[in-house]
Parts: structure tokens; C-alpha cells; sequence
């Protein structure tokens, strides 16, 4: 968390400190083409976006078990490069500040990405998919079919 | 983590404790009809599901400035009845063990829960939706606007 960056008008911060609630389990990490965040697409495109890399760390690999029947994928990784204290938020794309919740901006009190990607391939402890829009290193917490390809298998 | 419940036939247990990589922070609740996991429906209606209440905690209840401009939400939350050790997992519904990421189990590493949900209103700290599948009481992690809403409105 990077509490010391510059402020844009209208931005509030919380003064109050973030319990510590839960832990996450860090189960891989994401490799994509950027290597900044300024680099990185406002939103990924599941269709025409670059190939990204998705990397399973043991014994998690094994849990893809039957992943490839699925064409899309949500996938949750952590923002680990985001601070977590902005109440209200002035981005450079809205005309004026909004509330975190009302935006999809990095920066939330607990920063989990959420990305639909398509499913190019299965190569072993990895997936090839398209449509993330995350820094290259970007940790990843779970992967779940799509709701909607999901309903008919069950 | 209740690591003692009983396993069903081909289910593949982690023997890898996980590692404490991230702390998440609670900021609010859900309060919905059902208070035993087995009375939960498997996949929440965003159209014709009960209306569910989503509680936040102060000072987060501010970053909802903006929100009734979007109809549809995602909503995180934490699973906190599950397990978060099964690798493969042979759910009542299905016809063989299958590997927990090809599942939308709330059983998994990270027991995250994921449901896009209708905003019908909001009232104060409160939102009023439909959609959702958990237990009364599950603690609040993020909301964000659904991807496809948002694009417009950047």
C-alpha cells in the first residue's frame, strides 16, 4: 500500500486503519505484455487482447483438472501494487470524483481484479488465455468458469 | 477450514499448508432469506431471486457515491463456511471428481464468492440486489460495477 501518493481533487481517504479479517493464499501468477501499470489496457478484451499466461504453482495445477471444457473463465488476481485507503476517487477518465465501488479502478480497500478471459489453451500447469489487462507478476487467487457456460454442466 | 469433513469417492486433498500471502478486510455484510448452507440456491437470479441486503461498514459506505447509475454489480465475498484444502472434488451434481478451478464450488484455496447481481435500490449504507446465493451473514469484500456497464460510462 502506497499511502504517500499525490492526491486529485475531490479524493478522500479512510483514516481508518483496514482489519486484518482473512487471509489469501497467493496460487500462481499471471505473466501478460505489460511491465508497467501505465501500460496496461483500461479493460482486457477476451476477443482480439494479446495471449497471457497464466502460471499454476503445486499442488494447484492439478486443481485445472477438466478446465478445458469451458471457453471462458473468470479469473481473480491481486492488485498488488495498488493502495487500498481511497473512499472517494477522481480518475482521469470521470468528470468528477465517485466512490470506489462505483469504479473499477486498482484501488479498493481489498484490491482483488476481476478479469472474464477466453480460454485459448491448456498447455500443462499453464493456461493461454486472452482478456486480462493486469501488470505482468500480478499474483493470482482463483479461477472459476464462466456463471453462465457453468449452469448447463452442473 | 474444516479440514475433518468427510470426503466424497476421487476427492484429492492439498497436503501443502497455504501460505498467508495477503490479509483481506471485512467491510460490510450480507444478509439474504438463507441461514444453512444447504438452503442456498447453487446460482443466484439476478432477475426474478429475492431481494438480498448488502451492509457496509463506515467508512466504506461513502464509496458507494455513484452507484444507482449502474443496474448491474459484481459482488465478492468471503466463503467463510468453507474448506480450502480439495484439489479435486466430486460435488453431488457432478458425474466424476473435476478439478476445483473447473468448479464454482465455494470450496477452493481462495473461497471467494462471485455473483452479478441486479441493484433494485440503495438506501443509505445499504443496498437492496438480487442475484445472490450465499448464506445470511457472509462477510463483504468489493463490489464493482458490472464490466459491461462500465465501459459507457469511462
Amino acid at each position: 500500500m502506497t499511502t504517500t501518493q499525490t492526491l486529485r481533487p475531490g479524493e478522500v481517504v479512510s483514516d481508518t486503519p483496514l482489519p486484518v479479517d482473512a487471509t489469501l493464499a497467493f496460487i500462481g501468477h499471471i505473466e501478460t505484455p505489460w511491465h508497467h501499470r501505465a501500460d496496461c489496457p483500461r479493460q482486457g478484451d477476451p476477443v482480439a487482447g494479446p495471449d497471457c499466461t497464466i502460471v499454476l504453482n503445486m499442488p494447484w495445477d492439478q486443481a485445472l483438472d477438466g478446465i478445458e471444457q469451458f471457453e471462458r473463465l473468470d479469473i481473480l488476481y491481486w492488485l498488488h501494487q495498488s493502495r487500498r485507503d481511497l473512499v472517494l476517487q477522481n480518475p482521469k477518465h470521470a468528470e468528477a470524483p465517485r466512490g470506489t465501488f462505483s469504479l473499477r479502478s486498482p484501488i479498493r480497500p481489498n484490491p482483488i481484479g476481476l478479469s472474464n478471459v477466453q480460454l485459448v489453451r491448456r498447455d500443462g500447469t499453464r493456461l493461454i488465455v486472452r482478456g486480462l489487462e493486469c501488470v505482468s507478476g500480478t499474483p493470482l487467487i482463483d479461477i472459476k468458469p464462466d456463471r453462465c457456460q457453468f449452469t448447463p454442466v452442473g
